[in-house]
Formats: C-alpha cells, structure tokens, sequence
C-alpha cells in the first residue's frame, strides 16, 4: 500500500489518526513527489541551528514554551501554484489545517511555527522563488514568496540596477519579501512600510481558485489570448497596470489577506524606491535617560513634516551596548540581575554614544539633504547633552551608524544580528511592539511601565521607538536564554502581563507571536470584539472547512472552539 | 392606521407592493420622525436644479439615461447612528434595499442615484455632520458622513489652523470627505489619494453591528467605563490611536468597505497635510498636439521621484477653453459638429495657452521649492515650444492657473465649474477614467482611440491626464446636453465603446458611474471573474439578505439574478 511509505508523523492535527494521516501524507506525496515531503516524526531532530547557516523550518528556534509547542506534522514543498491548488484542495477533502509560509524568518514572532500542532506547515518558497519581473523605469517589481530581501539586492547589483531602484529591506535580509509585507514588517528607507508599499497580488483561496486583486483582475490582452489557447491563470500574462495602480475597481481586497488567513500569496508586487541619489545618515546621542519625552517631541513634528523621512528610530543603548560586546563586558552578575542605571551610564560612556540613540538618514540631491539636515539637526539637538554624528565621526570597529547607514539604504547586513549572537549564551528574541502616540508623555509613561515589568522579571531592556507616518512602533525586545526554563517562564510572565498593562492603557500590538495571538486579539474589545466577529464572518466564508492557518491573528473558523483553543493571559508554563 | 400616513411612492424596489412600501415606510417614519422621511410620489418634481444651490437628492441631475431611471421610493434622514442601525435592521426585516450617501454630490458618477430603483436612499450627511476632531499636531482630523471639504476648509480658517495643516480637495468642495474617499476620489495637493490618506473607520454593517477598524476596534479606557455605564459603542471615547495608524492588529478590513455595498460608514479619519510652509504653482503649455508622448515620457521619472510631488496633471485645452468661453466663442457651428484641429490650435492662441497645459507646484521650505523648480523646469521644457508660467505671468481674468493653484492647496473653489456652467446648454458631465503606465506611448494610444471615438460619437474631446504614484488616471470628460435625448444617446454609445475599447487594451477604470458599473465590472475577466466571485462571496456572507446598496461597482447579492439586472454593452437607450 503507497501509504506504508510514508513515516509516522509525531504531531497530528485534531481529528486525525496516524492511519489517516498517512492516507492523507501519501495522497500529497502523489502531487509533489517524494523529495518534497518531509514528515516530522518521533526520530527527527528539531534543530534550532544558526541564524545564518539553518533554515530552521520544522518550529519556531526562539521557541516561547517548549520547542515542541508548534510543530507541523509534515512539511511540503509545493513547486508550483497548481499543486498549491491540489494542496489546497486535498486539505479540504481532509480537513487538514495548512499553515503556509514564504520563508519561515519570521524570528521574533515564531519563525516557521504553525499556530495548531500538526498542521501541514507549507513552505511556498522553496521552489517558488523567483523574481518575475523588476521595472526599474516604473519602480516596482513582482516576486514570488520564496524570493527574500538579499536575493533581490543580488538581482539588482547584478543587473545594474542598484542605481535606479532600491529595496527596503527589514535588519535582516534572509526573509522573504512576501512574508514579511503580509506580517505588515517594516524597513528603514521612506518606503519602509511594506505593506503599503505592496502593489497587486495573486492569492490561491481556500476552495482552491486563484484570484489576481487590484488590475491584475483584468487579463492583458495576451492574457486573453493564453486563455483561449489553455495556458492556466497563473502562467497568464498580467495586466501590465497591476503593480502600478493599487484599488482596481470595487471592493479592494488585499487588506483581509495581510496577517490573516484568508488565502495563500502566490505572487505579489511591491514598489520600489527610487535611487535618491544622494543620502547622509546621521546619529544623535542623548546623555540621559529622562531626555525621552522631549525627544519624542522634537521628533513629531519633524516626522510628520518628513522633515525625517524614514522610519525614524530611537534607540535604548542596551541595544547598541549588546551589539558591541557580550553582557559579560558590561557587568559580572548574573542574566538574572538586569542592568543597573549605573551600569547603563558606563555603557553609554565606554561607547561614546549616549542613554538614548537616533539614527537617521536624508535622502535626495545636495540641496534638498542640505536643507533637511540644517532643520534636523537644529531641532534635534536642542536637548542639552545631545550630540550630532555623521559616519566620518565614528571610525571604532562595528558602529552601529556605519552598520545602520546600510539599514537606511535598504541594505540587510548581518551585523544586526551580532547582539543576538554573543549577548547570553542561546540568546532568543521576542518581540513585542505596542503602538501609540507620537508623543513625548505616551513614550515615558510606556517605557516606565515595561521597564519597572522587565525588573520585576528580572530581564533586561532592550527597545526601539520606530516613528511611522503618524505614531510609534514600540519594538521592545525580549531577550532570554531559551534553555533556561525559568527564565522563559519569566519572559511569558513579563510578555503577556505587558500585553495586559497596555491594554489597559489603550495600547495594541501591531504584529505578534504566534503563542500571544489569541491574548492580543482578545484586547482589540471595543463593542463586544465587533472587528473580530467581522474577521470570523468573512474566514467562514472564504474557508467553510477551516483548513487555513486556523487561530492566526487569533481567527479561529467555526471547527475550532475558541474557548479550548485560545491561550490566554494565563498561559504561562 | 398609521400608514394611511404615508405618502404613495412612484418607485418600488423589487418584491415591494404599495402596501408593503407603506407598512415600511410607516414603520421607518417612527424611527426618524415625519420630518425626515422624504417620500418621492407621483407629484415629486424631479428637479436638477443648479449646481450651487440646489442639493439634488433624488435623482442624477447629471442622468446618462432618464431623469427617472436610477430614482428611490423614498429619502431618509437618520439622525444618528443609532437610528441608521435600526434603519438597516428594519430594511432586513422587509428586504428593503437601502443606498447610502453621505452628499450625494457624486457628480459624473450617478449623483444620489440609487442602482435599484425604489431602493431606500439614505442620506448619512444631513444630521451627521460634525467635525469630531482635528488634530494639528499630529496632523488628522475624525468626521462624520456630512462633512464637506467647504466646511472642513471653513473651521480650519475659524479655528486658525490653516497654517498647521492643510485638507485635500476635490475640486469642487460641497462633496463629502467621507463619501469622495469611499469612491477612491482624488485630489490636487500631495495627499491627492484619498483612500490611501483615511486612517481608521466606524462602520455599521448589513446585520446592524457596528464595527470600528483598525486601533479603533482596541476600546480606550474611558470607552470601557463609558461601555459599563451604558454608553452606546458609537458614543464611546474612542482609542487614541484610531488615527494614527491604519493596520491594527490581524486582517485589515478597511478596503472591503471602499467602493463597495458592504456596510454603511458612520466616522472616518483622515491623515491632514501639514502645511508645507511654502508653496509655488506653475504651469507649462505645450505647442502641439503630438507633444503628448514626449511630454508624459518627461513626467514619468520625475513624478515617481517626487521631483513632482502632487498628482500632477496634464490637460487637454478644451477644457481650458471652456474654462474661459462659452462653446461659441470657439464655432459657429452646433454641438454636433465638435471642435476641429484649427479650431483648438485657434483657441489655444487666443487663450495664450498651448494644446496641452501641465499644471503643477512644489511646496516646502524655499531651499527645497528651489531645488525641485530647477529640475522641474529643465525637464519639463526641454519639448520644443514649450512655455514657463508662474503665478505672475498670468494677469488674465479668471486664469486657470490662478483658479488651479487654489485647488493644489486643497482649496476648493467654484472657478472649476465654470466650464460646465456655460459651455453649452444644461450641459451635463460624465466621468470615465481608465488607468493606464505613465508612458507616452499608451498615453498617444489612447488618446487617439479616445478622440477617434468622440469624433464618430460627434462630441467635443475633454480630457486631463492626472498622474499619480505610478500610474495615470486618464480622466476624460463626456460633456453633453442632457435634454437632448439624440445626444443622450450618442454619449452612452461612445461611453460603453470606449469601456470595450479600453479593456480589449487591458486597461479598466478606477470608479465609476452607477449606470455602467456591471459593464465595467464585467472588464475585470482574469480567470472567469474570479475576483468578482470573492466579491460576491464576502456580500453574501455580510449581507445574507441583500440589502446594502444592490449592483454597486457590479457586485450583486445572490437574492438578485445577475443575467437580469446587469446593464452590458448594449443597454443603449
Ligand atoms: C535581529 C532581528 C531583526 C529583525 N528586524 C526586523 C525588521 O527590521 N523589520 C521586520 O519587519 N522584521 C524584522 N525581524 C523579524 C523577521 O526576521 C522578518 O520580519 C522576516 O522578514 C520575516 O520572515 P519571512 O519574511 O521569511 O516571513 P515568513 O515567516 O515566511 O512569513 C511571515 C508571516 O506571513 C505568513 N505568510 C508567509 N508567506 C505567506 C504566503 N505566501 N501566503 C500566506 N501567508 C504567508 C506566515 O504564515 C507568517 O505569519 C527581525 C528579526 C530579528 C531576529
Ligand atoms: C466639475 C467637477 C469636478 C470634479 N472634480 C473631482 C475631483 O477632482 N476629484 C474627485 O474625486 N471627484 C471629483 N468630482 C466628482 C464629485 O463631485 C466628487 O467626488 C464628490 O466629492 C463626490 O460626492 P460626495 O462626496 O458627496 O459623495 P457621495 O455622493 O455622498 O458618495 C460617493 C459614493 O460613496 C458612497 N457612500 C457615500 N457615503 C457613504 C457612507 N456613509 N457609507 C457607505 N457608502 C457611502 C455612495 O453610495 C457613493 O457611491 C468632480 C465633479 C465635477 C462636476
């Protein structure tokens, strides 16, 4: 029997017996062939590995509760969208949830991990990774998911084209440019908002159809043509105006399949900027830790007058402190003795840097950069103690400025990474990132709070403020040794309690693990969580079965009983 | 019995006998009061009054068909939101199809005109029409459906705010904020786009729940006390972050609810333009007809640079003849016969003016306006023949670019109606705007099949090509008189032409008339309508009865048979 040759799987999903599972395993091995089924089983080895050598896909390596909380039962390697289609298909037929990612990068916010045990973890970039077309004249281009930040900054070196477009890419350059626009991530040009830089899209809906939004909804001519002769949607030629022009025509779409689970992307066109031709990055340091609010104060009006014109971010110095040199440089106690003030006083000193640290950048021709950096540079220095770098004023080995001077150009480098490298031994990383005002009061009173919580969970601070168009992403970051059990249970402790103190102030996250999503969507409460009884409706709609990545963004179809499934605030192990 | 009371009204929606219309309207009017149901009856003068002083409601003074053809049963006024819940439950109850608007002013796409006729029009903007809140500092405002850009231009003034921030109009101001960015309506400054500047929504959908998107879906802590002590949700303190940032958390809903039947809008914020502190506008007129190509080759790059940072546009100069004179200014000769080449050579002489006039400005700090006018200009004249206007250079009476550089500061003015006012008798204005590449060679292309085609419709050629991030709106202006029925007819046989015409070339409109959107809708074919079935999909399941505004942009309910409603290709009367 062909189902005898595929292994037993270690985690299923509800409703499933090994015996049917393997009827199932061996139904999806007849679509994609055997070398792209990898079943987990009770003798694979989860294995975290490098953040630059693995591809950790079988769970998410910076791993909240157990490594074996979120774990696929197989993973598949669609090659194309039509077998993304009999996928899809076969899953209803099973009632398989399918948990689908483009590169499984998403650290922070549990990397490759399903929500729902089991699952079949889709991996849609494997073979799907090419860069269909890149206009550098119209400034845009459309990918597939298993295209990531690096690969299209290789592509336009390669092709010469680096000085017509750039990429804005998140820290990191190893995702995919897919994933990370539908998790709604953000980079550090004028284009960093990803998701509102994305332009057209092609979705394979859960009863299998595939839908282009926007202008792709109008075949081209030739389109019509390949129709005609039997060519499938996928391979038609698009409307040439599908990555230029967002809306299309009626109901616009795209929205509801950003952090959701309403379709799976096959094809998505982001804009590009334009070579600025010309660009001075920049960096003030702020002497004390109570210089926040007016910083946060000086900044608002120069962001919105984009005055600052990328995602303007102010560092904590524990950040810039990690990212020069272990924890152990810093101070002799242990990882449960968070940094004092002192300590963080003599960081910011040995550094050269100050308590608080913007990094900033203008863009454009000498005129207009001289004009900005004028402004920008009297305002912002108006705090006493705060002073102005550009990159010739840091020469020391690693700076942050120089390493962030590639951030700001679209450029990934992996010097980001270096803090989480040698910080703690197995340091891990979990992000946690409120939104609120651009306002100087609003900052101090967040950062009091998550201080004083990460005290009381005996961890230490990291944060950024990153300023949008009209609030700040609070990116804090929770750092732990991820083989320390209590310390992970302090960290579920500090996270979720923080989820609860901002709500509590009117404070919601923007982006989540998938461990707290059910917590943080339960805080979005105004009228009964009208909005999430809006999201239930349209999921049971589009997914009868509950087949797509069930409780992501904490949207549990009609099959799953929220009130079993739903991990609350006190869901700390 | 009370509905004795009630009026007899001339239109009925489907599945309506007098009877039926009367218990509902009886029971409508107990929810609103007498004085704010307006009935339209055998005796209702179907009046088209001016544009200035007469809100034309019940029909579209700008008809394609018949005054009578789009006409609802009946007007309602809801006095709060609370009243359209109870309104929208009511037409649930009776099947009532029920169209919002919230000016009506919907002028070249339908005006107030219902699709189904006999459908109840609801007027959102009659009471609802307060400004919640404008914030300068962080630079957005939060308005109810009524809001007109007069009025948000006029409290700016009264409140001494024009000199933090700016609004972007249409170029005509008595429309609605709300309703002008639900139909993805534009604008001159450079937060031109107005969907993409909403920021936020509260919404009440077809079952009567009210849902408020993004941060405004997380209750402020004043919004839960208010929510223990009664307060309905609508009138609860809403978060602060609701106009601050667009996303929220999970599936982003926004788009579902733009240019679609899926739910009746009760608040919106919008993102304000800081004032730029500085402000030149310019024209450049170009000599020849066949300059068109060359010139949009010139504004391509510099618009995508923001080199040209609003939505810049280029017009064809009938219109600015219009502006100016009356038709007969221009011919002897009578509507039929439409302006000849000499005579647009003639007129653009005696206007001083050349075939195409591209306005356009900068804004920012002087060193910035220095800059992007130098490049600007350089670029923009290297056409031979081409000629450098600046506010100055133009002293005639009513210039167009005197009258334009209101309106790319966001100031609605009445000048842009003075075309339509005297070109010719009841002249009457439709909109069709395909999308096309900023490109010289699809602009000629369509241009040309454009003019061919009004020649052979024998009507006079308008057009501007307004240029937005990445694409163009071809705005091309119908202009006839709409008590001519033989012209009537002409002007639907070159609308639903030019449809084909530009979908056989891939492209398709962004908006539309109501009278044309199944035409238009029926363009977007990729993959046997596959969008259009994901339209209808989410319909269905958020208005299971069919009641929101029935054919908007194509999208019908499955209560209503699609074959027998849809007006193609052919629905020439
Ligand atoms: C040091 C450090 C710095 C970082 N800096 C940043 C930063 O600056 N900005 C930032 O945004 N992130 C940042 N991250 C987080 C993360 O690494 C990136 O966001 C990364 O790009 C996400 O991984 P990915 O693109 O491979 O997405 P994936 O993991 O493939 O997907 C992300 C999400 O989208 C869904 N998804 C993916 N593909 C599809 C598809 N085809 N169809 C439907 N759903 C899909 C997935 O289910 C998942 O929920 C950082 C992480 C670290 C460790
Ligand atoms: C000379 C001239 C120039 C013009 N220039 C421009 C221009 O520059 N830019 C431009 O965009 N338009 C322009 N227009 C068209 C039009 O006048 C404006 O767009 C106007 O603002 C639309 O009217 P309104 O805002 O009152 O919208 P409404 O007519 O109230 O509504 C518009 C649409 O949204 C829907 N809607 C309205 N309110 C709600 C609600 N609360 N809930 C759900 N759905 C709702 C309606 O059903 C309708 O489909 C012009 C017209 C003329 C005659």
């Amino acid at each position: 029997k062909e189902a005898s040759k595929v292994p037993v799987a270690r985690f299923l999903p509800p409703g499933f017996t090994t015996e049917k599972f393997q009827d199932f395993a061996s139904r999806l091995q007849a679509i994609v062939s055997r070398e792209n089924l990898f079943v987990v089983t009770e003798d694979t080895a989860l294995e975290d590995g490098d953040y630059l050598t693995i591809d950790c896909q079988t769970h998410d390596m910076h791993f909240l509760y157990e490594r074996e909380e979120f774990v696929g039962s197989a993973l598949v390697h669609p090659r194309n969208v039509s077998e993304v289609q009999e996928i899809v298909r076969l899953c209803n037929e099973f009632v398989m949830p399918v948990w689908s990612i483009s590169r499984g990068h998403n650290i922070g916010y549990g990397g490759a991990a399903p929500r729902v045990s089991g699952s079949l973890v889709m991996h849609m970039g494997t073979h799907m990774n090419k860069i269909l077309e890149v206009d550098a004249e119209n400034c845009f281009c459309l990918v597939e998911p298993g295209v990531t930040f690096l690969q299209m900054q290789e592509y336009l070196i390669k092709h010469n084209l680096i000085d017509k477009v750039w990429i804005d890419a998140p820290e990191l350059g190893f995702g995919s440019m897919i994933g990370n626009a539908l998790d709604r991530g953000v980079g550090f040009t004028p284009y960093g908002d990803h998701w509102m830089n994305h332009c057209g899209m092609e979705i394979v809906l859960a009863n299998g159809e595939l839908v282009r939004t926007g202008m792709g909804a109008m075949s081209s001519p030739e389109g019509r043509k390949q129709a005609k002769a039997g060519v499938p949607p996928q391979d038609q030629t698009p409307n040439e105006c599908w990555q230029l022009f967002n809306y299309g025509f009626g109901p616009y779409n795209d929205g509801i399949f950003s952090q959701s689970n309403n379709g799976i992307v096959t094809k998505m066109g982001m804009w590009m900027m334009p070579n600025p031709h010309g660009y001075t990055p920049f960096m003030v340091t702020y002497e004390k830790d109570s210089d926040l609010p007016a910083v946060i104060d000086i900044i608002r009006p120069l962001r919105v007058n984009m005055v600052l014109q990328n995602a303007a971010s102010l560092r904590h110095v524990a950040l810039d402190a990690a990212h020069y040199h272990p924890r152990t440089e810093y101070t002799d106690d242990t990882f449960d003795v968070p940094l004092t003030e002192e300590q963080l006083d003599a960081a910011a000193k040995k550094l050269d840097l100050g308590r608080w640290i913007y990094m900033g950048a203008v863009y454009g021709p000498e005129p207009v950069r001289k004009a900005l950096l004028e402004v920008t540079k009297k305002e912002m220095c108006k705090v006493p103690g705060s002073r102005w770098f550009l990159l010739e004023d840091r020469k020391e080995e690693f700076s942050t400025l120089h390493s962030r001077a590639e951030t700001m150009m679209g450029i990934p480098n992996w010097d980001e990474l270096r803090w989480l490298k040698h910080w703690i031994p197995n340091c891990t990383f979990l992000s946690f990132s409120p939104i609120s005002k651009v306002d100087g009061q609003s900052a101090w009173k967040q950062y009091q709070m998550a201080k004083n919580r990460f005290a009381e969970a005996k961890l230490d601070f990291f944060g950024i403020f990153s300023i949008g168009l009209r609030e700040m992403h609070n990116v804090i970051c929770i750092v732990y040794n991820r083989e320390d059990a209590a310390m992970r249970k302090r960290v579920q402790w500090l996270v979720r309690t923080l989820i609860q103190d901002c709500a509590d102030n009117g404070w919601g996250e923007f982006r989540t693990h998938v461990g707290l999503m059910d917590q943080i969507a339960d805080t979005y409460d105004f009228n009964g969580h009208a909005l999430m009884k809006l999201n239930e409706t349209i999921k049971n709609a589009l997914d009868p079965k509950g087949i797509l990545a069930p409780g992501k963004s904490g949207v549990w179809p009609k099959s799953y009983d929220r009130s079993k499934w739903a991990l609350g605030q006190d869901y700390i192990k």
